[in-house]
């Protein structure tokens, strides 16, 4: 069925229900990071698969969303279709709310699908809604009713994620929860966000993708923890567990009932993370504070045995990429390998890991000016061959039970331009000046986020990215609160928190440069003049010195690599064959 | 008359007018950095003199809040009284709103002067007064009642300050303004900030010590231009110069009249800097935007010829710096000057500069371990004894017709441990870091500040203290928008926009170090990845290369070093003796 025959089914519906106007959203109704396939709602509706979409529906408009990643793909996967793009953030382009107060007059009415639907953004509709004098209709799910063989929510087993690995019981969690509630000011809290579940409870699943996540939500107070999954997802085993934890378990769509039925209290919600369909049912009697969830907070600091666990993870890891280097370096036909047969290949490697599950997003290979576009994936078919010069870029890590990883290296296949290696030297600089810094409990990555880009800066270049993000444990591989932008917000840099250092050059048509590791923040020196902080580095993988123009280092950024070198073959070496060994030697000697 | 009389007599007419709580603020009707004579009402009924004050009193209570520069001296000045020192953002002292819920019940009067009172203050009394239902009284000036000598609001002269240094008349500048309004959706704006009104008619006077304003409030619309000033004030010269401008004067205290009579319309103030006198009078049919004063974001923004005359002012000091360094190391008696004596030889030097005419703010001249005291002033009295060791710290700055300057220099006076030279070091380090920068446009010095201190922090060494301050031209040497700060906030640097670069170390009995520089933001290149700024250094002034220690240096710094010193000799030295050039040629030699 193609897009405008869907569409035309839409439009029959709306006019059933007197709907003047459809918002469909690209989201589930956890407002998952990555979507499970009953989700991908746009992709259905519109064939668009970009992870950024919004779509609006009138009588005689269809109209899509993207942001400046996705513009030319999503003119090719919407083309031939009444779909028209509408571009996100740039200038001529109304937003969809702007949109809104242009083509509906007063008196016509919106709808909007409550489930799938951010409180936050409900609020948005409304207030749009309320000034231009529309009715919001928020109870109509039409996707459902047109798309027949919508997928069902997986009923993919839940397993236990041991302590062994988890490091805290999920009863010693459910108890630190509650007491940030009382902080709070708080009695109870409804979490939807998978990954918080997954990680209060210690369970995991398979329901999502890259993302070992469980469908379910958690309500907890000071007396009661519950949660809400579907019963063909549980085994003997974790109802054991939820018993021994203290943790009651109700079918997944009794979340709503029990929303409904809380009376006279305080309830913690994140309306970011929260649908509307949630809010709605809350009785007058209930106030709401709203708050990023507490056990993003909690989670973002990691315990020590999950510390020591990572940095296994990282080991491993590390010894996965750097097999794959030498294999890369050494490869006789490189000619014969394109973006995605040395993903396949990368994947084999880490397969061989110890407690290794799958890719904690889909490995980014991109080979020279392919990787100028920062989300590049090569599909199968489009994949670039690769040759004996210029660079491969390899974004990529893994879900181990013992921790979630990522990782970029850029590998020079053969022969540099100067331009390329000056880049190269430079996105090295960056990284290295934030990752080996001192900071001041209390700092923000935003605060950081200069150090890095200041070598750049020096040379005129900049990267319109983030430089770094948290990291989940065995979950989601961008987790907050803390975050390294140049946008402003973003927690306080914590003792046990992990990031990630990814600076970089992208040069359109050229080449694209990115060098990242993972750091953790631990305690550094405290003094008169306070409590200081620093990194310490958790990947170990060799930064390609083929690639780096030593005139551009100082003695300090020489020192750096070298005992960073030395750190990665003491660590990685044991694991590898004899040549594989002799070549890392060769390859992290000192410069 | 002692502190514990003038007390009494203001509980008196507390009674009088039957309030239970009186609040006296620390400002004058124009909120301006430093007071005038008449507003120092604090200092008057309680002998402290700090610029941080602020009081209340009830039947029973007499309480003082300052902040962590001051508790000593409070403590002292206080001493024997009944005030009680209170101190802010300290744990276990509230402030002045939790102490006024604590200590007044519902039904009680609460007293302010809404001269005094910024309508942002007033709004937070309104809020607990009307949390705890107690009566807020805003129209009683007590201290007026008691204080019989209180001095009248300055006559003195105001005067036009020629085109020639401003570089644009004030009719262009009431037309930027009135563009602006518009773009702010205004029609019209009262400005009681004097810096502003000062920048915006262009005319100086002598009412503020160090701060060459006129007192003066100012109402622009798009037909009109008003200036409220005393008649005393004007001269035939400046009444042309109101003329030729298309501004109309009206009496000072006609700026209450003025904003009564205003209808219907949109009003543009800063709630920071107006009274609450100004908005208790505004008719209901007038909205307000609350907004930073437009004329703050104009003057923050220098013009060409401002930008040509304040390079000038700066080699003027410059010269008065250098020559004053020169005095200082070559005195034979150094044991015969002290903290002091210093700070008035250094005033001598720029009294002999062209179009010098007071200095910016009180010189902090502190040596040795007075040096840690980041805000220390040495009385004539108590100033310490120089001698042939350790460090001077000369933290000074000058009014001139073409420019306000701001300089800080920290001299070795004779033999330096090997922690003071390294302290020096690692801050010259981060002054450079800074200063050298290059950054896209849209930063802002918050996200800049950790650049600067990134080498202290290295060595586990932090300032409590912002990293740089806009600079006004020939008005006040602390403008915004823009400021270099570990505190979220502040404007983007833009092109033609002034900041100070000083960090510093403070080793309480021991020493304090601090490096200060003025640059201007200046245009860099523009390329794909955004439009570069970076710094020109304005100050030139030898760093003190007896001070530094050179193995903390890499070659980098040495060159930014080298090259600054050989740009402070060629535009410092024909202005010098033979002597002092001589010896700038051999201070500013390479290392």
């Amino acid at each position: 069925m193609d897009a405008n025959k869907k569409l035309g089914m839409l439009r029959n519906l709306m006019a059933e229900y007197r709907l003047d106007a459809y918002v469909v959203s690209n989201a589930d109704p956890h407002f998952s990071e990555y979507l499970p396939e009953r989700y991908r709602q746009i992709r259905w509706l519109t064939n668009f698969s970009g992870s950024n979409a919004l779509v609006l529906v009138t009588n005689d408009q269809a109209l899509l969303w993207t942001d400046g990643r996705y513009f030319v793909q999503a003119e090719k996967e919407i083309a031939g279709s009444e779909f028209k793009m509408m571009k996100m953030a740039t200038p001529g382009y109304p937003n969809i709310y702007q949109m809104i107060g242009k083509l509906l007059p007063e008196g016509r009415r919106l709808g909007v699908d409550r489930a799938i639907l951010s409180q936050a953004d409900y609020e948005k509709y409304e207030e749009i809604s309320n000034k231009n004098g529309i009715d919001l209709v928020d109870d109509h799910d039409l996707i459902s009713e047109i798309w027949t063989d919508r997928p069902e929510i997986t009923k993919n087993p839940a397993y236990v994620h041991d302590l062994k690995f988890a490091g805290k019981s999920a009863q010693e969690k459910i108890q630190e929860l509650r007491d940030l509630l009382k902080e709070a000011g708080a009695q109870g809290t409804i979490i939807s966000s998978l990954v918080d579940v997954a990680w209060l409870y210690n369970i995991r699943g398979t329901d999502i993708a890259n993302n070992p996540v469980v469908t379910a939500y958690a309500y907890v107070d000071q007396t009661s923890a519950n949660i809400f999954i579907d019963e063909e997802k549980l085994s003997l085993e974790i109802l054991d567990h939820f018993k021994e934890n203290g943790v009651d378990y109700l079918k997944y769509s009794e979340v709503f009932a029990k929303a409904n039925n809380l009376r006279n209290m305080t309830l913690l919600l994140d309306k970011k993370t929260s649908a509307r369909s949630i809010f709605k049912v809350l009785d007058d009697s209930v106030k709401v504070i709203d708050s990023i969830d507490l056990t993003t907070k909690l989670k973002a600091i990691k315990n020590d045995l999950e510390i020591k666990n990572q940095k296994h993870a990282y080991i491993k890891d590390g010894v996965a990429l750097t097999k794959f280097i030498y294999w890369l370096k050494h490869h006789e036909n490189i000619e014969t390998e394109d973006e995605y047969t040395v993903g396949e290949k990368l994947e084999e490697f880490r397969k061989a890991q110890e407690y290794y599950v799958e890719p904690s997003f889909d490995t980014i290979a991109a080979y020279k000016e392919n990787a100028a576009m920062m989300h590049y994936k090569a599909s199968q078919a489009g994949a670039k061959k690769l040759a004996r010069e210029g660079f491969l870029l390899v974004d990529s890590g893994g879900q181990y039970y013992d921790g979630t990883t990522d990782t970029t290296r850029t590998i020079a296949l053969g022969d540099l331009s100067d331009e390329e290696k000056k880049d190269f030297t430079l996105t090295l600089k960056g990284h290295m000046d934030l990752m080996n810094t001192v900071f001041l409990q209390g700092t923000t990555g935003f605060a950081l986020d200069a150090i890095c880009r200041r070598p750049l800066w020096l040379n005129r270049s900049d990267y319109k990215s983030g430089t770094g993000h948290g990291v989940g444990f065995f979950l989601g591989v961008h987790e907050g609160p803390q975050s390294i932008s140049p946008r402003p917000g973003g927690a306080a840099l914590e003792t046990s928190m992990v990031v990630t250092i990814e600076p970089g050059v992208y040069k359109e048509g050229k080449h694209g440069i990115r060098t990242e590791n993972v750091a953790i923040v631990v305690e550094d020196e405290k003094n008169l003049d306070g409590q200081f902080l620093s990194f310490e580095c958790m990947s170990f993988v060799p930064i390609d010195i083929d690639a780096i123009d030593p005139s551009l280092l100082n003695d300090q950024d020489k020192k750096y690599i070298n005992d960073y070198h030395k750190a990665v073959y003491e660590k990685i070496s044991d694991y590898l064959t004899r040549e594989e060994a002799a070549w890392l030697k060769e390859v992290t000697r000192a410069i």
